[in-house]
């Protein structure tokens, strides 16, 4: 932590400050110069607070140096992680794909938007029994009857699957239908969530707050791995700006960012950040090629139809276009294509 | 809601619309211009999906034209409302002070927050037993032996309490000692507690999200309402934007905006969004002048050993500039000064 | 300037900034801790490149701790600026209004438009010759013809004349008629028609770009004081965010920021800001509470015929009450109230 | 256009709409329903002010549903452009690579920085002779002198210039070097600048304004067009929002949707957007996975001495993955890889 008093700081309010910060056992270096003195701090500066230190007299800033993470940066883990999801790997040599209806409505179409995902490659199938919905009056989801679907897909299909939970006192029963449990872009600051998903012994993929900076979304994921869940995967989903010709504004430089501060595996979504059917392919592309260790994707074999986010799901003939650039994109960056594992 | 038809779109595809959208029991009118068509829908719209209606053969954009809010909507309830809250009323004819600590940290801080609290005229105590914190290495409140504290500053004091609430399952416990329930900026749309606060069957305040939309914002307490409680009251409190040099952006122009919408009282937080102190004053007098039915203020008897948020707290210089705004500028809008109750 | 340095940094890569920044005739001070460096940099810091600094090996940040600029700085200038314009005040003891057609558009309209501000206790004149406009289809305003209408009703009401100039080759023009230059917020880094406007000789009012941070709109007016005009009033219009209830977000607390960072006068436009009629009185009076040294208003005898921003302008009904504000919220900031100065 | 009436709008009301809409010789087409009305207009609307509507008695909204810029739309030229600079084509078929210094500093440097545009692949350089700085105590570029060093450097390379001009009073001398004019972001709402490079008979490379919406970015563009100059591109750069990791927010979706909305070329700077060296290889390849016509590059042979923006410049070391990725990805596209012309 950097200290910078403003000119008219006295040298008793420096003295002052080198008494607070050797009262917590942290080291104090002053540099006066003509104008202006800086005090910089070394040692465990994480239990100085730093709005308090700016609050006394003579201080003009206050500048943190470290992150305030520690468990998911990549400074005490160089390597970076990989994440296995049912046996399905998530990390820098593959590029996954998680696919599957945005939520889940009956047998027939979570089944056929299944079939229709692993057509495309997909080795892991998405799909919300409990849906955030900003509207009240929106569908939100059918719960259990929802899981139990999901479950019995995956039985039929054998792909592992990966729900979202919305309510800290739910992660217990979801977490026994799924394979992974997603917080959405909501929830990302919804701290009793976040803990209770951390002990739930279960794989998290931790959206993205649409208005957290990338520092916020790692300290949401702190939250996680300080209840002993290191298996989290981040996942971009466009942030807001002002911006309105797309639902949000797709970040594709926070994947090489999280990726150099955090050793988590980082995943995009082109279907929520986008909201539109048309651009889902190109930032899927865009995904890849940044460097994201996987994609997810709404399809949906009716989307007229569908419940919730229509639009934006891949229908049956954008599947071979999909499989294709997930077959091609990869290995340009020295990663596995992403295949089916094996037939339905 | 209005469906534009593209150029390209087609006899047969403007008379698909027009069969879903009757299909609902909703009137479709046709205007067929020279290079575009225009379907009118008149009727109970809220059962049809815009996003599918989008994904529609011919369709170039849907827009709506009534508001996804109705029980907190200005349109069916065209007196404004005033909620009381301990007896204390938040509404067009007053400004209301709400003050105390951010946090409560010890019953000899709060005793003494309460009491400079009073001293500027508030006649609501707000103080924090439960906090909800970016970094989880940072101080997280006291929980119930908080609100105990709370419950016996307000033996003492007589000022009723605000406080947060920020799990769902935490609200039946905070509603039994608080008189009102706080949600929190980053809970603005967690759907689980709103509906949790809006059974609780006492009054709250809803903080609007830092990302929130005004009309997001006014869907947030739409589910509150829902559960049947309408004692709500909203609570601006700066929104993210570029700018760094205030935490966040305070908008005063969303209080007369959500003030013509919503029928709702609509309050100011200048204490967190500029999160300095040398701005609270200013903006507590713009909040008023703007239209805000009160203002809700950190104060602190001794901010620089805070465990949060010391740094925008008032201390008990600033006491008597507050109570005199509180007195002067109300009357200038046709409103009662803010005067504390009864001495302590 | 402070430089952080990496945990990998080595003693090799700190000697090489010591003596990149020793050469630069800047002291070094370095602070060696357990598991960082810091060197802090003291002494006329401005030739040293922070971006070249930051490529340096080892480095981790580099953090400006001075202003990038001087003249318009409150750090040798302690105290606050009145700038006259054609004999009227705009500073820290008087609230001046400013108020006028957003566009000329015809002798008479410009005449109505300047007696209903007077009426309400103007003592300038605002009006646009010159039109920067988004859409090109859009009007452009009337050029020369406009200038000349504008001192045509200057010369009958006797208020002297704001106007914006677009084009750095205008301003001598544009200079020859108006008492003040107005660089509207599209042309804020318009940094040729910042050098003209400080070299023409007459005050300008300087709008903050709808994207710039606070310190990027003062250094937009250092590149205008550089030319040795130091009488710059700077003028908070709102800020684009992602809400679009307004057409921007007017950022009430740039006002107490930048008068506690520059000398300068800083007015506020609530007409522009909000965009809508019915919000240009709560702002009026809220940007006098937050201490703005005046408010520039839109005012249009028929506002439904209006060549440019109709939808926001006050007509006559609203006059009354804006004169009552500019005569009661005043003293209440120990500033004299706004009058108009003679009868026309 | 469309009208949307209140609920509170009068028979008298509608029909003062329709009055004045059809004055203007345009149809009108009235949905009355239970509890609204809504008005479609139908012709040609350009004429119509839709804020001088909005503020009719009983309005309470205007949509525009007609694009506001014809001469780039793409739905009057279905056929997306390609645009040639010196010989060399932006457009559909090709991945164009532009690169060069950020500025031009000295003879040798840009030579040198050509040269390494050239190995990797470029076929056209760029380089600024005229800078605009956001400080005024900023390096400001070498004017003419450095045009002739340009000019030098194209004859001794090959390789055709795109150099930016900032004041409209310079464009004639900055065209009578360059192959493509540049306009900045900070400049993408200088409408006399835009008219001026528009008459310059010289490409355009229009840069985004970091604040533009996609739809301002294109009215810019018609604002050269309309000066009938259609050899335009457009240049994604990144826009502003909250997030302070990357210097801008590059927005990848814009590509596919400006493409969509205009016919004009559509390339990405992924230099400028991230603000950091090793944030440019993976834009880069996101951005030609996203589909864009294009990238120009930062290359610097000596970064630590960069006059300006040294720290996102590419090195040497650099040059022969950046070959690979635009030798690699185009194909996956469809797309000739770009390489360079011929040999210095």
């Amino acid at each position: 932590m950097v200290i910078v008093m403003g000119p008219e700081a006295t040298q008793d309010d420096v003295a002052a400050i080198v008494a607070v910060v050797q009262a917590a056992g942290v080291e104090a270096f002053v540099s006066r110069g003509v104008r202006r003195t800086i005090v910089g701090l070394v040692g465990d500066v994480a239990q100085l607070d730093q709005g308090n230190l700016r609050g006394m007299a003579g201080v003009r800033d206050v500048m943190r140096v470290s992150t305030p993470y520690k468990l998911v940066s990549r400074e005490n883990h160089p390597e970076r992680s990989t994440v296995h999801v049912g046996g399905v790997p998530i990390g820098p040599d593959t590029v996954t794909l998680i696919a599957g209806p945005c939520a889940v409505e009956t047998p027939q179409q979570t089944l056929a938007a299944a079939l229709m995902a692993k057509r495309a490659g997909a080795t892991l199938l998405r799909g919300g029994a409990y849906k955030p919905r900003t509207s009240p009056y929106a569908f939100q989801g059918l719960g259990e009857a929802g899981l139990r679907i999901l479950a019995d897909v995956r039985e039929e299909t054998g792909l592992p699957i990966v729900t979202e939970v919305v309510d800290a006192h739910d992660v217990e029963l979801v977490a026994s239908y799924a394979d992974m449990l997603q917080v959405g872009t909501r929830n990302a600051q919804n701290f009793a969530l976040l803990q209770a998903v951390g002990a739930a012994g279960k794989p998290v993929m931790l959206k993205r707050g649409m208005n957290a900076t990338i520092e916020e979304w790692l300290m949401a994921a702190e939250y996680i791995a300080q209840r002993g869940n290191l298996d989290i995967v981040l996942c971009e989903r466009g942030i807001r700006t002002f911006e309105t010709a797309t639902r949000n504004t797709l970040d594709v430089s926070a994947v090489p960012v999280a990726q150099r501060l955090s050793h988590l595996p980082v995943i995009i979504d082109p279907s929520h950040s986008g909201g539109r059917r048309d651009l889902v392919l190109p930032l899927t592309r865009a995904a890849i090629a940044v460097g994201a260790d996987g994609v997810i994707i709404d399809v949906h074999p009716a989307p007229e139809t569908a419940l919730c986010d229509g639009p934006q799901a891949l229908v049956d003939s954008d599947l071979d276009v999909l499989a294709d650039v997930l077959h091609t994109f990869p290995p340009l960056l020295g990663r596995a294509p992403a295949v089916a594992a094996v037939a339905p």
